[in-house]
């Protein structure tokens, strides 16, 4: 099954303690989109302005992203600069300039319509629901959202949550919407809400799924080398979501092994500026360490 | 096999958002011996002031914990009083009056030189290693040690870290003691001093081991309720040790069992305050809760 992601396309400018990126690709969309690619087709719907290179269109072709979707605003593309220190969960917005995504709303062709599986980015959450009603049989909807619109827009975000089966989002995040530190508690009022299950990301810590089944938590991969966590949460959220299209396996094991695959994804984005790690990644590089990572996770039963 | 545990027994008073705990049992070794005798005998060396309640001694005796070695000393028990915000992960000291605790030295009885497993919680390195003088055919000695050694005498910590099976540290203290942020990076530094392998507590998102044989990771046990962390560290380090004493099997296996037993055990202790919880502990809720730890953790190979 082909995935619809829709989202922000960007140039970012990044600093790390491990050097600097400037005016590298980015964008939640770009990283969904690139990591589901390994698994599925994807459609892309997001915007560029004028001066977006062709370089990175013709990676995304290269892809096989479709981008029909993809249209081209008078103006410049969308562009953001940020630094993180050597706390690498945490960055700091340096600069945000929207740009064409300041008007961005999104259109999705007649030839996506009917995609059965949809990834809404972190963008305003009344385009999100925009989107949900232009696509007719949607059977599996991924969300993202973020601490502004959960300050300014708390009743939109309710009503989008309460139509996804997967809202993934950050630990702050989860605290911040649900008003309460626990995570098991903040996790069981977001299930009220409506989401059908809640992923929780905590970056170099791993993730927790959570849902009717229970919960599932696992540690990230552990690396010698971050240069850059850019895109790890949306590179998680499109592995995850890629591999669950490509098998349409929905059982509680298929989730399991889908945050796993996510989570794989995110930690080859972090290895590498920008998307420069997923351009050279091949496909049994992600089975080899799906492997390593149950070698590292695993324990006996009693 | 028996172990011998060398630390501090305190009274603490502690404040979490959740209430307060007034002059109730504590003290890094109190946790580790309590911890391990659910798995094994315990043989405790420390210190307590004449002022140190019946009602405590009562209580480790109740545990089978041998207190041949404590001694009483003339003037107040070790006492420490510190806080807790929402972030249960940092503990602010309010206070700290060693009393007894100040001219401690480690004198181990007769029928413990011959002890086998081995438990140096976080005192002065200097009488880590006058307890490893006094013993004879350690087999396996684990040992835990904190930033103020770390900055005050590093030549010795490193001392006691070349002679150690287990090096039992937090996050913070790791990235500390190698000068390294990078946490395998500061792994791959840490053995280097010495130690045969390192264990990373990570508070609420679990914990990492170390060794040659490569990395294991895992989550934290998630709760819904989390009153008190105090002691979570060091009853992981007891239920850790106890599990590999009581089976006597060194294998990575057993080893990644051990530190699921240790999580468990600490996951038991922080929803009480002091040691209440592990009072009310009986075995069988061990084994239950390892089992949902499994449930919680596992996905399918490939």
């Amino acid at each position: 099954m082909s995935i619809l992601v829709v989202g922000s396309v960007a140039i970012d400018s990044v600093q790390t303690p491990f050097g600097i990126g400037n005016n590298v690709l980015g964008g939640s969309a770009t990283y969904f989109s690139t990591a589901a690619s390994f698994f599925t087709n994807v459609n892309l719907v997001a915007v560029v302005g004028e001066d977006f290179p062709e370089e990175h269109l013709e990676f995304l072709k290269s892809r096989n992203i479709d981008l029909k979707g993809l249209s081209i605003g008078k103006g410049k593309t969308f562009q953001w600069k940020g630094r993180y220190g050597f706390d690498l969960n945490e960055a700091e917005t340096i600069k945000t300039d929207l740009n064409v995504f300041q008007s961005f709303r999104p259109v999705i062709p007649a030839e996506y319509v009917d995609s059965e599986y949809i990834i809404l980015a972190n963008i305003d959450p009344d385009l999100q629901l925009e989107v949900l009603d232009q696509v007719k049989n949607p059977k599996i909807v991924a969300c993202d959202t973020m601490n502004y619109w959960i300050s300014s827009k708390l009743d939109v975000v309710k009503k989008v949550i309460s139509k996804v089966d997967f809202l993934i989002i950050n630990e702050g995040e989860a605290r911040q919407l649900a008003g309460e530190v626990n995570l098991v508690k903040a996790a069981a009022a977001i299930l009220n809400i409506g989401a059908k299950s809640l992923i929780v990301k905590r970056g170099e810590y791993g993730v927790l799924y959570f849902s009717s089944s229970g919960i599932f938590a696992t540690p990230a991969y552990l690396l010698e080398n971050v240069f850059d966590p850019t895109g790890a949460g949306d590179t998680f959220a499109g592995g995850f979501m890629g591999y669950l299209a490509n098998t349409g396996n929905l059982s509680d094991h298929s989730i399991r092994q889908a945050v796993v695959f996510g989570s794989v994804m995110a930690s080859f984005n972090v290895e590498d500026f920008s998307l420069n790690r997923l351009k050279t990644l091949e496909y049994h590089e992600i089975e080899e360490r799906y492997q390593k990572f149950k070698a590292m996770t695993h324990f006996d039963e009693l």
